[in-house]
């Protein structure tokens, strides 16, 4: 597991390190990836390339995805408002592909743990390689498991959800977590943010967020300008706490 | 140090709990301040209280500030593009008073540092209290020496740069990151990052990001509707990489 | 009715140009007030200033205001999805304090007219006050009535809701428009927005809209940034057409 | 020249209503294509359409596009800032295919006039087409002519450029517009916008803006929610006043 960067900024993940590597900037030698991080070597067409440590960011990128997952900018959002640290005790709703749950143990490592509830077992699979794969098996318990049905933790810091249906979470959320512990809920409709807040009866309300992010273009001497087209609406964010 | 919440929400920070304390709902005995977190407690007029555990987040929100300080919002666009984790090594250009540099410190515990450079005495020591109060001393080796006199941190994984000048530090940064490492600076004027922009030479540019975040208010029964104003702008995030 | 312009670009109106006018500039004639549009006068401390021509936008800053009106922005707005030109026949619910009453006016005359409905007498004196300073009583029917009693205009072209009830409106609104005619209703909250499409039923909806202006900034060879702070919720605009 | 409205709201565009019009809803006859604006018809099929008035928003959706042309919102903008009315006298640098220009030209009719410039002859050709469709002929003199060459038009209210390069215009605005009088520039990149500002020496700055409009979706009974996806960026407006 490498990651090997061209000078162009290409990055290309290995799992596997024990045969030649195929580019289309030409084939790296198997003796070549086994050298030290931050080695450059060349590819048989003379193309140089620097071998990357294992980057928590990298590789990210290089998972495989199901059909939910929290926007990166969004989960900036969740950590504005909620600083995540060593040795935190979270709960999650709705693991997904699984990529929030590694942002979220990665974060809570090597002292704290990730509990994530998932009912569909295909998605179950794909976070369960894509945790292997971080290293971060050590700090998620993946459960097989509708959160409505109850959360078994107890003296939680922190509730994550991405579920469609957050209302029927509020009763075992509250239970769950300590006194002073939040619970955020991702939603993207409206709708169902009115519905939450309508049902909510123990929790205070900290906050009902959105998160725009503008990227901006650079060409040398030349363009500085925002990009054209961007993600202007992903999902809600309604912070609650128990208190 | 004990965080105590009223039923309507209201916080209240105390940094002594040898003596009653005084709030507009009453006082507090010295014994009550004492008990268990999550035990509730009276005021001699019977309002009741909760005794809160030391949390960051509730901490940090009743720092001294200085007059610089990157914005809550922006704190979290660094961490959605750049993850910080426990164990890495920070550089920190400009600490102010020292907001960014503990959430820094927040993040990298129990097993990484910051390290963060101030020129001016008297942030240097609104910092260092802020620090002790969040209990990250262990965390934060604070420098009070300019940044762009040179780094002497080597291997890093991350620069963060608030600081006015930025294209004075980039031969610094470049020689004590590491490869793949990430150089952030903020800047508030498009002026600057156009000035940063065409006088880097080495890095690779990731990005230049905006951040806004937009909170709805919310009347039980009545109203659902965005704030009426907002800050809409504080800084851009222009990111580099090391490759 | 004149407006002057100092150098600095500030401006004065004056509803009286038959005395000598004064301001911390300098007193400026009587004489001096009566010369052509576009000379240069000059204050009896030497300052210069510039003798304006009367201009919709000018005046339009300088009109007393009750506590409703359409924003700025959210006219244009507006025009961008119904453009709005000389010969419309336009009924308007909620006169307030007339400003979009006069945008409307000052677009449809010299053959259009405005047709408004205000319920309260007091605004409908500041407007009607209004609407003579900017010379458009010829082209606006303002009427001390509420619009959900009943539209008397057959065959518009265009009816705007600043009204916190517009689903009140619905069914008068329909048999007043010409067969493509357009309903536009302004609401701060989401909520009322939500009850107005859901009762809803003879118009197709167009769309649902918010617009953000961002101001920039520039200080000459030094700063170009975006202004710090900013309205970013006023209304949103739901726009329906009869079909 | 009529358009047509099926009960879906789908609209067609027929510039001949001579033979009889096909649709995927059917064939309408001749003989219903020319009753009066406001009948039902019936295609072969049996459904029904709506004969449409001629309608300049209806019109413009169907113009042929050349390549450059202001967004629709950003016209609102203009709109906001330079309200545009009956009489005005305007310049305007870039035709392209000719849609600010037929907004312009629709605002100042029956008494105004807008002048519009652009040096290639294929946009040139395609304008003119747009404006014969609009019926706005009588309201545009279309220039093949570079603006940056100079500009007849005297005591002109407003000047609009989208072109490159406005700084070459800057001087020949000065003398063509009357005291008072606007030039509004569209730009894309903000590296243009600072260097209009750093050329510019008689103008009056009144400001430097951009418009961001957010749709939102709505299904009956299920959801109401922000488009995920939209244009964030098109250009900047730099709006200047001579005084």
């Amino acid at each position: 597991m490498i990651l090997l960067h061209k000078k162009t900024g290409k990055k290309f993940y290995l799992e596997n390190k024990d045969k030649d590597f195929n580019t289309h900037f030409g084939i790296i030698k198997k003796e070549d990836l086994n050298k030290e991080p931050g080695s450059i070597v060349k590819s048989h067409l003379g193309e140089e390339f620097i071998i990357f440590e294992d980057n928590f960011n990298d590789i990210i990128g290089y998972l495989k995805l199901g059909p939910q997952s929290v926007h990166k900018k969004d989960i900036g959002l969740l950590y504005s408002l909620v600083p995540i640290y060593s040795g935190m005790k979270i709960v999650e709703g709705g693991t997904g592909s699984g990529i929030l749950t590694s942002y979220l143990a990665n974060s809570v490592k090597p002292n704290g743990k990730v509990y994530s509830y998932e009912i569909r077992k295909d998605f179950y699979k794909i976070a369960k390689k894509n945790f292997e794969k971080l290293k971060l098996l050590d700090y998620i318990e993946l459960k097989l498991k509708d959160i409505n049905n109850g959360i078994e933790e107890k003296n939680v810091d922190l509730i994550v959800l991405d579920t469609p249906d957050p209302w029927n979470t509020l009763n075992f959320a509250y239970e769950s977590l300590k006194i002073g512990g939040y619970l955020a809920s991702f939603l993207p409709n409206i709708t169902s943010v009115l519905k939450l807040l309508d049902l909510n009866e123990k929790f205070l309300l900290i906050g009902i967020y959105e998160n725009f992010v503008r990227k901006w273009e650079y060409v040398r001497g030349k363009v500085l300008r925002p990009e054209n087209f961007e993600i202007v609406h992903t999902e809600f964010l309604v912070l609650f706490r128990r208190i």
